[in-house]
């Protein structure tokens, strides 16, 4: 059985190659990400991936974690490696210095934890959902909250949740019915269920941080009523000691398709007279403290998708070097060869590679920029990171993990007979990528939000200057003689032309034909992903060629680099003119059935 | 948690208003074939789905069959349910009448057929490998294998099995290494493992015929030196009644990602001096009838992709009629309301309908022509429809499977979170689908047959007629001055040309370039899938818009089909164009990639 190996070469080709260590480094705070250091960072990660976390990944699958009478325990063995993760520092990597976090620019922690995911993605939840409750303290708490909780959550020695969800209230989170009473001494009773709590319960740790929504007597109705409030699992005394077991309580774990190693949590609050909360800012502000956060774990679940298609990737690769069956078409030779070989096979581990590669270029860009919209001295240069920032999480929230499910089955499909039973560990992916297109806001919900806040509301000017940018590339693969760069210019061009007819589109019938503007909202998702992962792998054949034509080594790295972007132009980018058609026409038809007609 | 219903409607639709039943009911032999007779069928094999076989299929999923020393135990309830089902006379219903037989038409039988899979994929199973064991028996069985087996396979008293796949022979059978030594007395010893056996072991019957593939001393390598035998797991004394135990044992079943009901076993043929075995036809002849065989299966493997496919939609609509979550887009009102008013979901719907009712739309095109090129009175037409079902085989197993799949993740994502939560039962859909693009020849086998096989081989001739018949319907859309069918007979032509374009890209290139055309086998599967299923809608929606016209009743049926066509036409023919593009572009970076650089 393969370990995960982190895609090291690739990494440092992203970050060094295309410009944004350069970019980063420059930035206040970040002087010393020197390469070197970087890649010492990255190396040790790796180890820490490859030896501790993906070991545990398929024991994580089939054990699970247990329910036992209100407590959570993890697979044998996680209590261990988190033990070794806190004390690695891993958990404190991209937080705030003030707290004892290391600071690390989003660029280098965003594939660290690409790391995580990719060995052991039940694993890398637990950091990733204690990292969002973390800036939430951060951004909005008060000082008394700031000091009782943040050393301890950065450090990991605790670990935090996020508490959105009710039965009724999934991806409406207006209808939030928890309820929180001041108490006059500044805390709150709060009292309700929430469901789909990652994390919510488990022995990793000695204390859980909860960040509950909830409203307060006499709030609004709707999303304006909403606020957020820290509710722990055991108060804590004045001396940072471990006080009363707090009225929260886990009442049942789900039996999921997959991330079984990751405890979804049914926590009660308030079943025996209220749970102590402490409210974090403002009252009725919690939505959108709440979305600050969502925000930063909707790009962590991009990455996610990363990390479970280089995961299954490089399953299938591995297999498909072993696996013998059937000799090599058009050759003279009858033998028996790998299924390498097979130019089927080839499709679909191309079709794998090329979309991981996309996604990882366009995510260090956001990452990057991620970097500049907090960091950079000049508040305009701020402003306009975040706006691309903004612009461009839900494409890689939904267009991430949109591909890892199909990565992920294309994995299993590698394996042919093999990938249907669950020895073999291809299933495991295809089960654990399934979850990641409906968390943290469903692919529909991205594609929502994309068309409406972040293309409708500004007229499409942010995503205006990032088809400049494209643009700008395809002019630059149109210059070169290279007969492959000139492929995939064309390619990119067409994409191009497809994104802007369908934002023109948009622009024009949001206000006035929302729902028919809404039917095409996914498929819009798809085209704008697929020309954005272009690109990036446009700027990367155009380093690949200039390595090559340098002759500095490595030769068969930018090789596969090429081969990988101009199989992406002729696979992906050939899709973009049928998806911009659907955009525009198809939207009649679905708003035209009548609900009893399905 | 909903139960399956048989989609009576639309298969009455097909069967009637596409003229199948006409054509098929003029056969001999299916004389009484009337409407009538066949709603009444349709009628009673709904109730034994919807009432027998869907109420046990969680049940399967949850408990699993169960191996013991041995023995496996199917599902409780199961061994109960598969009585009824032989009391029944369904088992017996498309077999021949000499061996009792009902001898209905595959038509008919084909949505029967679909029923059960919809109902419990992994119920249907047991029945189609028994069919498919019957047909080689029947075919190239001596007078003393039919009679000792026939009747009792045909009326479902014993279950039927393919052991083709060994450890190092899958997709590729040639390396099949188990053997065969001939006695002298007509019978022979079988030895050797074969694994992926669907049913190989069970409680269900009494008796288990195995259809064994193997090697006899001397014989060539290769797939010319394969042999079929018959091994029942006890032997028949030549009254009829059970004697020995035959040496074939089941060492293990596996742990599948799905189709738990379903054991897949290990068999150890031959460990106590030999299983005792019987040939089928000639010698080294075996894999000629194998394929027989195996075709009939890959249609019907196609027939379970439409079956789920089906289920995974009812269950999906089910739940959005259901969950209420947000207010309607464009809606002045911000009540809450059912998420089937939400567009995305209603693309996600139409997606998971239309494809449906495509793949079942051409599934019954070729059953019918299954029927006539058994039955048809002239030689000439009976070739034709051989053709014609030989050709779209490989096309009803590849898309059909491919689309279930997807359907099935789809209905996963209408679900949100609680389509991840397993005791929804959207989640067992998925993980059942998944196997049917994989067994009896993975997407890949199927789309290299086509290109090869069934295009290159005879020029494009089979393919050229099914377009001429494609064209003609394109040009009854575009005489009429319906704007809707006006805008789907364009769509269909666009396909129809990205289609012709490929067509002449494989029979150009396939004999000196067909590494570099098998790049593009899936893709043109897709395509060719995708117009094909758009032809048989588009004939669909002429219909639909004359009876609307007419104004004969059920308007609310009719006005849904042309919705359901548009919305195909918008979103899946649209993608003809970009797969054209990939089949004729996309072969030449998959083969430049050294076998190192994945």
């Amino acid at each position: 059985m393969s370990e995960y190996h982190a895609p090291l070469r690739d990494m440092q080709f992203v970050l060094n190659e295309l410009g944004h260590l350069d970019q980063v480094g420059a930035l206040p705070g970040c002087e010393e990400m020197a390469p070197e250091l970087v890649e010492a960072i990255l190396g040790e990660a790796g180890k820490f991936a490859s030896g501790v976390l993906s070991p545990l990944n398929i024991a994580g699958d089939r054990q699970g974690a247990r329910w036992e009478d209100s407590q959570v325990f993890t697979t044998e063995g996680w209590r261990k490696a988190y033990a070794q993760f806190v004390e690695g520092g891993w958990n404190a990597l991209s937080c705030e210095p003030e707290f004892g976090g290391q600071g690390l620019p989003r660029l280098v922690s965003a594939l660290v934890e690409e790391m995580w995911n990719g060995a052991n993605v039940s694993f890398g939840l637990c950091p990733m959902l204690t990292r969002g409750a973390i800036e939430a303290i951060e951004l909005r708490g008060s000082e008394h909250l700031k000091d009782t909780y943040l050393p301890k959550m950065v450090s990991g020695e605790w670990t935090g949740t996020m508490n959105l969800t009710e039965p009724q209230a999934g991806s409406d989170l207006a209808a939030v019915r928890s309820r929180a009473e001041p108490q006059g001494d500044g805390t709150y009773k709060v009292f309700g269920q929430k469901i789909f709590i990652t994390y919510g319960e488990h022995d990793l740790t000695d204390n859980i941080v909860h960040l509950v929504l909830a409203r307060v007597p006499g709030a609004p109705e709707g999303v304006k009523g909403i606020s957020l409030f820290v509710v722990p699992k055991f108060l804590v005394n004045a001396d940072g000691s471990l006080g009363a077991r707090n009225d929260v309580r886990c009442v049942s774990i789900e039996h999921k398709l997959g991330i079984h190693g990751s405890p979804t949590a049914v926590l009660a609050f308030g079943d025996q007279g209220g749970a102590t909360g402490w409210l974090v800012g403002e009252e009725n502000r919690g939505l959108e403290y709440m979305f600050i956060m969502m925000n930063a774990a909707r790009f962590s679940v991009g990455i996610e998708g990363i990390g479970l298609g280089e995961r299954a990737y490089q399953r299938a690769v591995a297999y498909a070097r072993d696996r013998v069956q059937g000799s090599e078409a058009g050759a003279k030779s009858r033998d028996k060869v790998a299924i390498i070989r097979h130019p089927d096979v080839r499709r679909m581990l191309l079709s794998m590679k090329s979309r991981t590669e996309a996604m990882r270029a366009l995510a260090c860009e956001v990452a990057a920029a991620m970097d500049v919209a907090q960091r950079h001295d000049d508040a305009a240069q701020r402003q306009q990171a975040q706006a691309f920032v903004d612009l461009m999480i839900p494409v890689i929230k939904g267009c991430s993990t949109e591909n890892a499910i199909d990565i992920a089955s294309l994995g299993v499909q590698v394996h042919g007979g093999m990938g249907f039973i669950e020895e073999t560990g291809a299933a495991q992916h295809l089960r654990d990528a399934r979850i990641t297109s409906i968390y943290e806001g469903t692919t529909g919900i991205q594609a929502a939000d994309l068309i409406g806040r972040k293309i409708a509301r500004d007229q499409g000017q942010a995503i205006g200057l990032v088809i400049e940018r494209m643009r700008a590339v395809e002019a630059q693969l149109a210059a070169t003689d290279h007969a492959s760069l000139g492929r995939i210019g064309a390619a990119l061009g067409q994409g191009i032309g497809a994104l802007q007819q369908a934002v023109q589109f948009i622009v024009a019938e949001f206000d006035g034909a929302v729902a028919k503007v809404s039917v095409g909202s996914v498929p819009f998702l798809e085209l704008f992903g697929i020309v954005a992962g272009g690109w990036q792998l446009a700027r990367s054949a155009l380093v690949a060629e200039l390595r090559l034509r340098e002759g500095s080594g490595d030769s068969a790295f930018y090789q596969a680099k090429l081969h990988t972007v101009q199989f992406y132009a002729d696979h992906q980018l050939a899709r973009a003119s049928g998806l911009a058609a659907t955009v525009l026409h198809g939207g009649d038809a679905a708003l035209a059935m009548d609900d009893a007609q399905f």
